[in-house]
């Protein structure tokens, strides 16, 4: 338990002292999709194209909960960010998100890359649920990190 | 696009008017996974016995949640809840949630129960992420619903 | 002093109890407009075109602040809304800003209509601030409200 | 619609990475002004003097919602403010505001005195509605700003 | 343990269903003292007389914080109150602050009025701790309710 | 009044400017306790026990509260938290709470330590409220800190 970093000795939650460690220049990005029948996408396609608010409303959705990350995730830092930038694409049957966030702080933004595009998946879901109910929201996972003691990282 | 609800007929996002809507009880569950590795799933049942917090961190972390939707989704109605609750199993490789939420009013809770599930799950992550960077969270899907005008439904 | 509602018999602020006041069906309607230059204009204009996100992003944060009124705005109540909109029209020199926010309840949602414009006004400003610190932000009023006690009013 | 800093080249939202920015010593001065009836006028003033909390809990609202810029403005940089200033003076039909926030960062500060003037007007709006509907808010603009790389900037 | 009505059967922290509870109109009063130093108490005298923002600012974060009450505490449901009342009065050795809340609806309002006292102390303590810094807040406690299911109750 | 630095020459209230202040490492350490009967007392130690989220969620709770500091409190300066920890202990009539935050900053944390304190008293009253309304919190104060211009401070 003692590698659980967001629990104390006696297994107490806390927030991790992050005082002693240096300030580098940090990323994360994370993707995740929401897969849905096709009539659903097709809505969801036209309702984001020309004439229509979708994907806009899901990406500042996005964008402005990975303002709030340290609000809604108990043991997160609350974090100054640099940039977030919230990006979509359509495959055969869905939609993915990927975010990404970065900063220059003593801690990194995983939590923020990952808070980002599940509120913009959600977004999506609530946008056509009058559609289809039974749309899934899957693979949602950190795809790639920079800078800070533990260095990159990235899926392969 | 006229079936995206939160569209008008220009496209425009709107919080669609419920004002002609008659109360009633209604509650929604929702359910999703996160999948790691064994070691990692074993540091999490240990932090979450009798002398760990991680469980109830996740827990709490969704019931506060489930109260912000109406700020996360942008198009979400501000709603009173009745009850939340969020309940965790183990499987084989990962930590299975179920989210509930219950009201009576004009609309739905769709929203509040999958935001509730997919908040205690990112706090797993957070709680878990020294230990392994590549957990996944899967499968955030509505289970069931019951009440409104759209009547009681629910995955085979 | 005594007809400021807000203020109870010693001068202090409080929050009007409306405990005993029926609940009513209630809208009400705001406008406002940002004043600017013709380059600025027809840059605010293009990012809002087929391409661009400026108004959805303005819509969207008068939609969330709506909600948000009865957290800004120390004496108001906090209210379920039932419905917000938030509409834009271009004139010669700027953008016109509309907002109608509707519920059943005991208080009005004047204040929730004027927030909606005012903060999608202050989002154009920020999004087209790189091209012109000079904006204005002006005429922000009440149009019209239905319902309360005090009944419709509207100007003329 | 490329000189609008929060659209990317597809015209996507964005908040624009400061990360590359100096950090430099900031602020901006806001002003604003809310028109009135000479009666309400006379109640405001009366609801702020010695025995009234009327300005107290306008300022208080601004200096509150400064602090809260990046939650209200979708493309805004959550800030660590060093300071907010919120005064008010009375002419001849309304009551006009100034708002001045400061701070060390590598983004500049107009959204937020923008915003505590705009709230702090709402909330006279608020206090004295009961008296009046009709009261406009007007002339809200950045009136000076210090620091960064576009330099000082003043209205003539 | 079944007696702690936020914990489920097994010890699992939940919000407590009020589906089925009636609407009852409720109240609730709280009470709380900060002591301080005759000299601080006498700055804090003088900074809210005619010339001072001290009991004003403390007023309104009390009254704002009782809004937030379901933000703050964890199991505690949303509320739309009718009305929040802050009140103060000094005695020999500091300041005391009475604070009221109400509400028609299916849970009480207890948390309300106690979470409005202590925010209010401590709006104090932060006012005039560059005077002294060892203030105590003392006796933050329920003195009545009235309506709901376990009907009035008062503090001898 | 002079003295009370959230007060301007006027009597205006106002967030102290700290913008040449310099940057060093602080923390506080706050306590506090709430009174019960014995019956509410086992209640709370086996709700706390093996099988009981009271003690967590009121940790839970305070950690929130403490990164809302600035939120609440209307001339707090927003800060990024460096750690926060919240622990308990029981003595014969109730619980005691401490609280300690930590940061590198231009002030203090002497709010956020009080807040968490605070605000997990709160909850622990919230969590047993249903066996008893007379509880009392009581002696919440500042015990030490650290850093800042005005070095280090402890209650004897």
């Amino acid at each position: 338990m003692d590698k659980l970093t967001h629990l104390d000795e006696t297994g107490a939650a806390r927030m991790v002292d992050v005082g002693s460690k240096a300030e580098t220049r940090r990323s994360a990005t994370a993707r995740g999709r929401i897969a849905m029948q096709p009539a659903t996408l097709a809505a969801v396609r036209e309702g984001s194209g020309p004439k229509g608010d979708v994907l806009a409303t899901a990406r500042i959705a996005g964008i402005m909960a990975a303002k709030k990350t340290g609000e809604l995730i108990p043991m997160c830092h609350p974090l100054a960010l640099d940039s977030v930038t919230v990006a979509f694409t359509f495959d055969d049957g869905g939609v993915v998100v990927e975010a990404t966030a970065s900063l220059t702080a003593k801690t990194g933004v995983e939590m923020e890359a990952l808070t980002a595009a599940s509120i913009a998946l959600l977004t999506i879901y609530d946008m056509a649920k009058a559609l289809e109910k039974g749309m899934v929201i899957e693979q949602v996972r950190l795809v790639a990190k920079t800078g800070g003691k533990s260095g990159d990282w990235h899926t392969e």
